[in-house]
């Protein structure tokens, strides 16, 4: 293990992303505290470019990059957010970018990531593996593979997002107690609890997971990576990873509280309150902490919370299916 | 006519709403404008507190009045988003106020208007004057009517909408060359024309309307304030004003270029496009300078304007309306 990141370096990462990324609201409604008994503050990342939080990771870790490493290019592999947000990136930074798309992605988020210039290369997720196409690429032009999470310059990246919260929070003159962000691989987690930690070390950091996808929460229990039983089948598609990386579960022990778990069912539930109370479009997966916090699960009664909606990236029919939870 | 309020009123609302109302976003999208050609900005007002600008002119209006008026409260009519604003306006100084609402509004917004602590009195839309129930608990508390949009306070404190609109394009190192707005009786576009105007004179300030309720468009070709013949009938439930304002007209005259018209096909589409590429809820009449954008009647290709989605009070059936525009 090299040495862990450090508030030090979400700093610095601010500083990169000054002028690229938006610095997204910090949302509050006074019916939901008043049914809550609390003060929870939504972090509506969902309205980041590419509607995720994952160009902030993207954009840092190319920016990080020596000049003639920029030159041969990028190259990575996702079938979501994380393709769109570093196709961005290198779009941003005139850089070329090259995903690895599964063959049987949706239409819509393959031609949103070739909208951003990037070359798209398809393969058969049965067939083939993308890791081997991905580095293939690599060896061959010299391309950087961007990971999605376990990098130091990926994970301050994201974890710029906590440094806003912190000072956004401020601003409404509030100590958070407590801050909670969906977790996949940890990279948003972890690069958060970094900046919060160091920010406002009485304030705890939560991760937030979709039931039978909890590999982070047991592995926290368990002191050890722990591997989820599925690869598939929850509602929130990009909350899938196996297990934590290395260096974020090296971070979560160091930084995060317990974690945090949500059903299919509460995470609609969730949507179809961002949409009626904070008027924005939360997708499953980054939904999860939100819906924490409304079950109780993430107490906000007598306490100030935060929790990070982390994308909008969602299909038309599976947010009808959000709406319906609640006739008008 | 009294004096016409100037950019220095807008500038003293802003103080007065400093730390009140939020800083809403200024979104991009990179897929929208390759497609239009240009640069179109996005002001999220529908994330204000309330769901809607509403809030900046009633909290204005009621900041500006004296602390002995103050003690007396506050009495207004609407069915809808000013309302909201009025009531949580009032909650947020600590007065009284009485809102007189249709006894068919929906339940949902007589709800959230007595969330705010208001009274509400509910009067039948056949055989009652809501003017002269509000009128009538004006004379006999010494409560103040905050009336919509017709008035210096009202419309200085939505053109708060506007002083944040050029700031946050400057940001981002853009002169806009257009900049619209929703339109009903006319308070948010002229108050947001005396901003813009006042700040960035080569910027053309425009008001969008629904098809068959474009009073100002008509009244500002004719010279004159001219009716709308229906009241209702348009999806547009917010943008029913029968005609403009006395000071609204007043200034619409000297500060707006032309009106822009659309039609509820146009507002549905623009509602679905808002949630695809901009996750934000965006209610109809919130939609329509958006809608005017999108279909090139205030044409965006190879200029830089900003439009702003002034609401997100929407209900589930009609959101699905608008989802249903296009499959995913």
């Amino acid at each position: 293990m090299s040495l862990l990141p450090t508030l030090a370096d979400v700093q610095a990462a601010a500083r990169r992303l000054q002028g690229i990324t938006l610095r997204t609201p910090l949302l509050e409604n006074q019916r939901v505290n008043a049914m809550l008994g609390g003060q929870l503050f939504l972090k509506a990342e969902c309205l980041q470019r590419t509607g995720s939080f994952k160009l902030r990771g993207a954009y840092n870790f190319l920016a990080s990059m020596g000049e003639a490493e920029r030159k041969k290019g990028a190259v990575g592999w996702s079938s979501g957010n994380h393709a769109q947000g570093l196709a961005e990136a290198a779009r941003l930074l005139g850089m070329k970018a090259t995903i690895v798309m599964p063959a049987d992605a949706p239409a819509l988020k393959v031609a949103n990531t070739r909208a951003s210039g990037a070359e798209i290369v398809l393969y058969d997720r049965v067939k083939d593996s993308r890791e081997e196409i991905g580095q293939g690429i690599a060896a061959k032009t010299g391309a950087a593979i961007v990971p999605p999470y376990d990098h130091a310059w990926i994970l301050t990246g994201q974890g710029t997002v906590g440094i806003e919260i912190v000072e956004q929070a401020r601003d409404a003159g509030v100590t958070l107690d407590a801050v909670a962000a969906p977790c996949s691989g940890g990279g948003l987690s972890t690069g958060i609890a970094l900046a919060v930690k160091g920010l406002s070390p009485s304030t705890s950091v939560h991760a937030g997971e979709p039931a039978g996808f909890d590999d982070l929460t047991r592995s926290l229990v368990a002191g050890e990576r722990v591997k989820n039983d599925k690869l598939s089948g929850s509602i929130c598609d990009a909350l899938l990873a196996p297990t934590p990386g290395e260096v974020t579960f090296e971070l979560a022990k160091r930084l995060l509280g317990p974690g945090l778990v949500v059903t299919d069912e509460e995470v609609l539930d969730a949507m179809e309150v961002a949409f009626r109370e904070y008027k924005i479009v939360v997708e499953p997966g980054g939904a999860v902490a939100l819906a924490a916090a409304l079950t109780g699960k993430l107490p906000v009664k007598g306490r100030a919370v935060a929790v990070v909606c982390s994308g909008g990236n969602v299909d038309h029919a599976t947010f009808a299916r959000a709406l319906a939870r609640r006739a008008a």
